[in-house]
C-alpha cells in the first residue's frame, strides 16, 4: 500500500514537472504574429455599404496574409511590416500611397516611417509627392543613409538616387479623396473644420527571432496647408518599436499624438511602470489621450506576441494574425 | 515652576510651527529661473581662443539676462524662452538663425520648435530658409494654426501670411560656417564623416506662475542633404515641456536623440519612475544615450526650478539664472 502511494506521488510530480517545462517553453518561445490598421475615425455601419465593408475586410486580410507569409518563412518583422503596408498603400481604399488625401492645393503629399525594435534604427519621410510607396523610401532612409528623417524635394532626390519607384500625380488621384477636399473647401468658406475621417495605415510585427518592428504611412489631412507634418513620420509619436517592450503604430488626429508622444509613451509605461501592453495602450488611448481631447487609436504588439488595438473613435479598420494563421479583421467598436 | 515649563513648551511649539509654515511656503513657491544652451560638441580650451570664449560667455549672459528680465516682471516662461533664443539666433556665434550651418548645396536650412508645459501646445518648423528667427515662426505655428509642425516652402508661405520677418540669404552667411562646409566637402571626397561640432541653441524656463516652457533652434548638420530633419524640431526628441515634470531642450547628434526620444524620456522617467530631474537627465544622457552611441546633452528645469545640464561631449555652451538673479555660464566639462 505504501509503495503504491509513493509511486502515485512520483507520477504526480513527474506530470507536474513536465507541465512546468511545457509551460516554460511556451512562455519562452515568442508567439510571433502581427497587427495592422487602416485608419480610425467616424466609421459606422450606417455610412459604410456592405460592398465597401467587404472590400475593406478583403484588403486588410490580404495585407495580413502577405505579412504572415513572410513571418512564417522565418522572415523579419521589418519585411512583414513593409509588405503589409505596401498592399494598403497600393489600394485606393486607404489614405496612403494611391488614395492619399489631397492637400489644400489639390496635391497628394505623403509621410511614412518605420522602426526596427532590435537596433532601434529608423527611417522617415515627410511631404513626398510622387513616391509610389513612401514606406519603401522610409526603409531606404534607414538602410542607406546616416539619417532618420528626410522631407520634401530633398527626400525625392534621395529616392531618385536609390531608384525608388515613382508614379505620376494622376496615379494618386481618387475621386473619393478629391470629393473630400472639395467638400472641406466648401465648408472652409463658412468655418475651418477638421475632417474627422482618418485613413492612415500601419503595421506592427513580432518575428520568430523575437524582433519587433513598426511602420506607418499616410496621405495626411485632407486640405492640409503650409507643409503640415502630422504624427505618422515622427518616431515616438506615430511609430515606435523596441525589443524590450513593444511595437506601436498610431492613427488619429496627429497634432494630439505628437504633443502626447503616444507611441513612445506606451513603451515607457511598460518599461518604467511595469504595465502590460493592454494596460499601457488602453491607458494612453482611452484615458490620457481622450482627456487631452485627442481622437484615434493604435495597434501594438509586445515581445511575447500579445496584441492590443485600442481606439477612442467610432471605428478603426484593423486586423491581426497569430502564428497559428488565424486572421481576425474588424472595423467597428463593438 | 510647572507654569514656566508649560510656557517654554508653548514657545518651542510656536517656533517649530512657524518654521514648518516657512518651510511649506518655501517649498510651495516655485523657484523660478531658466537655463540655455548654445550647442554641445568637441569644444575644448585648446581650440577656443580667450577672445572667442569671452564672446560666447557674453552672448550667453545677454540671452539669460533677456529671459530673466521677462520672468522677473512676471512674464511667461514661453516669452522668456523665445527672447533668449532670439538673441542666440541673432548672433553669428551659434548654429541657428544668423550663423546657421550650410547644407550640401550651400544653403542655410533651419529648424525650430517650442512647447508650452501648461497646455502642452507646441509649434515646430523644419527646413525653412529665409526666416530671420525660426523660433518666432514655431511660436506662430502654435499660436495661429491648428497644427504642430510645418515644413519647407509651406512653412514660409504661412510665415508670409503672418508677416514674419525674413532676411536675404546673405544675412545667414558666416565665413565660419561656410569654411566648415568646404572642409567637410573636401573630406567627403575621401570618406563621408560627421561634423562633430554642434551649435544648436535652446532654452528652458519656469515662470513665477509655475509654468514650464522649452524651445530649440538650429541650422542642422553642416553638409546635410536630402531635406534631412534632426531632433530639434521634433516634440519629444529635441524639445519637451510638461508642467507636471520638466522642460527639456536637447543638442547633439540628432539621429540618436530621435531614436531615443530623449526629451520626453527624461519626463517619463520622472513621472513613471519617480526620478529627480538630475537623476533622469543624467541617466538618459550619460547612461542610455552614451551606451547607444549618441553624443550631446540637454538643459532641463523641473517644476520646482531645479536645473540640470548633463552632456557627454567635451563641452557644451550653457548657462542658467535663478530667481535671485545669479547668472552662471560655462563651456567645458570640468
Amino acid at each position: 500500500m505504501r509503495v503504491v502511494q509513493f509511486r502515485s506521488l512520483r507520477k504526480i510530480i513527474l506530470v507536474f514537472s513536465l507541465l512546468l517545462v511545457i509551460f516554460e517553453l511556451q512562455a519562452a518561445e515568442p508567439g510571433w504574429g502581427m497587427a495592422i490598421h487602416g485608419g480610425a475615425g467616424t466609421i459606422s455601419q450606417e455610412n459604410l455599404t456592405p460592398e465597401k465593408e467587404r472590400a475593406y475586410r478583403e484588403k486588410l486580410t490580404q495585407a495580413l496574409t502577405a505579412g504572415y507569409n513572410i513571418l512564417k518563412e522565418g522572415g523579419s518583422s521589418m519585411d512583414a511590416v513593409q509588405a503589409a503596408i505596401i498592399i494598403m498603400e497600393d489600394s485606393p481604399l486607404f489614405n496612403a500611397g494611391k488614395g492619399a488625401a489631397f492637400n489644400h492645393h489639390g496635391v497628394n503629399e505623403m509621410d511614412a516611417s518605420i522602426m526596427d525594435g532590435k537596433s532601434r534604427n529608423s527611417g522617415a519621410v515627410a511631404g513626398v509627392r510622387l513616391i509610389k510607396n513612401p514606406i519603401k523610401l522610409a526603409r531606404l532612409v534607414m538602410d542607406k543613409s546616416p539619417h532618420v528623417m528626410m522631407a520634401g524635394e530633398g527626400a525625392e532626390v534621395f529616392a531618385a538616387q536609390n531608384n525608388v519607384a515613382t508614379a505620376a500625380a494622376e496615379y494618386f488621384h481618387t475621386e473619393k479623396r478629391w470629393n473630400a477636399l472639395q467638400k472641406v473647401l466648401r465648408h472652409e468658406r463658412l468655418e475651418p473644420r477638421m475632417d474627422h475621417k482618418f485613413g492612415t495605415v500601419g503595421a506592427v510585427a513580432l518575428d520568430q527571432k523575437g524582433n519587433l518592428a513598426a511602420g506607418t504611412s499616410t496621405g495626411g489631412m485632407t486640405n492640409k496647408r503650409f507643409g503640415r507634418i502630422g504624427d505618422s513620420p515622427l518616431i515616438g509619436a506615430g511609430t515606435y518599436a523596441n525589443n524590450i517592450t513593444c511595437a506601436v503604430s498610431a492613427t488619429g488626429h496627429g497634432e494630439y499624438f505628437i504633443r502626447s508622444v503616444v507611441a513612445y509613451d506606451i513603451s515607457a509605461l511598460m518599461e518604467y511602470k511595469g504595465m502590460s501592453l493592454h494596460e499601457a495602450s488602453n491607458f494612453v488611448i482611452n484615458k490620457k489621450l481622450k482627456k487631452f481631447g485627442g481622437s484615434g487609436g493604435v495597434i501594438a504588439i509586445d515581445k511575447h506576441g500579445n496584441v492590443a488595438m485600442p481606439f477612442n473613435t467610432a471605428g478603426m479598420y484593423r486586423g491581426s494574425v497569430r502564428k497559428d494563421g488565424e486572421i481576425v479583421v474588424d472595423i467597428y467598436n463593438k
